[in-house]
């Protein structure tokens, strides 16, 4: 059988066939759909000023890097916005020193500045030794959720350290559907209104956040990456351990299968419901820290009080 | 080891273990709590009025014969209530004849009088001759979906024929959970918020709906059955077919042996959602089908619609 010609450029040989369109697209017409897709996201929830200064979150992982590539691939046409890759070292021996230099190498590849930030500088400690702490201390939270509050944190300072007025994260159509279900599961309305494709500024120290991928699957993203050639890791980190969202992962993951495009229609429910919801949730208030003065929902926020279970 | 003792009567020897409140039953205990938490329930969602006639929608399951002998049960303190039991039958050879025939011996038992409506004389045809019909021309709805939408009209017709003026079903916090889910993932914005213990009455011929087993998880539906002796239907109906409900039953009980409590927190979070969901929601107009005069959302019914796509 000869290979299917693409059905958007109607020549080359087809590469990838995408389920909830119907098309079947060639590589360079594939990765045209996706920079067209991060373009009018962008341009549907207003998410940049021409002269905005954009952080933008990378990790090392393949969703960071494919971000960083298409914004500085925009970056052409917006002579007037100034773009520069942030990446948190949690301080992981044998996995985030690998994935830094992953980054840094794209960084230097695409004329991006890198602004480093890391736990050991900001916190006294490196995440492996706040994991070796905790294990003593037989706390029940897991690593994931000791590292994603202080990985939020040292985000939004690395931000406010160049002075960048935006953070762009990898997050993808699946990451977001994901965070949806868990945060129904959990019954947790608050952050079932607060995380949206772009974030409402509730505090002067909060740098607004931006998901220009958040209409990408999963999927797609690491074909981008592959189809450009970006080097990633793609080792999973020693300490992962998010139980419910592996669940949830793998429900929508068959869901997909059966269902059709069934992560979009969960998007857009909660589209459609957010409205709503953010009048209930908005009584949220934030205060400043009293300890380190970030912005902070109680007088302690949580990466302070994480900080002091382990000390 | 001896058997564990009753962690409420402190007596008699346990059998249930009920994690989500760290409580160990004896039967009798057991039975109780299920009780109470029923008649909590239809005071919370004031569920009932003192000269109610209830209309107790009975299949032959589990779920809805706990229901009955439950609501039998709180009838001897509400003297002035009337309860009638109202049973579809759908016409599905080798099933709902035996489900009919427990239904019946329970009722007689209990001396609850029951109504019976049969899809043949409501709609011309059993079940049976509606699939044989749908089948032949290939159509894309599953059995669940059209039977669906013609029991839910025709529990109404009944309970209307009986001058009921509310109809009890037997929806546990499984199916209660469970739907609120598919509504998120199908996107159904309405009917996430019409789905609740109590419904809103949006048209006259409209029976108002309750849902007295909605804070009772399935097991314990069918453990009360078990201990009070009653005799039910347990093979699963020939056509069932719900391929979404079945996915994220699975998964909702995978998820609940990890994160105890789980069903209840969702719950709970659609209890805080829905007010806010409600204001948008509330769009819907109930009109009336043009060819049966029943309460529609479009000219035609969607009961009507189905008849006339197999005629």
């Amino acid at each position: 059988m000869p290979p299917q010609t693409c059905t958007a450029c109607k020549t080359r040989p087809a590469l990838y066939h995408r389920q909830y369109s119907g098309e079947t697209l060639c590589k360079k017409c594939f990765a045209q759909t996706i920079e067209d897709k991060v373009r009018q996201t962008i341009t549907r929830y207003h998410m940049l000023q021409f002269d905005d200064h954009l952080a933008v979150a990378v990790s090392g992982g393949k969703d960071s890097l494919s971000l960083l590539y298409i914004m500085a691939k925009l970056h052409k046409h917006r002579p007037r916005t100034t773009l520069t890759a942030v990446t948190v070292d949690e301080g992981i021996k044998g996995y985030r020193d690998q994935a830094l230099q992953i980054a840094n190498a794209l960084c230097k590849k695409l004329n991006v500045p890198q602004h480093i930030v890391s736990f050991k500088d900001l916190y006294g400690l490196t995440l492996d030794e706040m994991i070796a702490q905790i294990r003593k201390k037989n706390n029940k939270l897991t690593a994931c959720a000791y590292c994603g509050v202080l990985r939020r944190k040292a985000i939004n300072i690395g931000a406010r350290q160049i002075h960048a007025n935006k953070i762009a994260t990898g997050h993808t159509l699946d990451d977001e559907t994901q965070t949806i279900l868990m945060n129904i599961i959990r019954g947790d309305i608050v952050r079932l209104a607060k995380e949206k494709p772009i974030t409402s500024e509730v505090h002067p120290l909060f740098v607004q956040k931006i998901k220009p991928l958040c209409e990408i699957p999963e999927k797609e993203s690491a074909l981008y990456a592959y189809i450009k050639k970006i080097d990633f890791q793609d080792t999973p980190c020693p300490y992962a351990s998010e139980a419910l969202r592996n669940d949830i992962r793998g429900m929508l993951n068959r869901m997909e299968i059966k269902h059709v495009g069934v992560k979009f229609t969960v998007q857009r429910a909660m589209e459609r419901l957010r409205p709503a919801i953010e009048e209930t949730a908005k009584k949220e208030n934030f205060r400043t820290c009293i300890e380190c003065g970030e912005p902070s929902a109680m007088d302690l926020c949580k990466a302070c009080e994480m900080l002091h279970q382990m000390g």
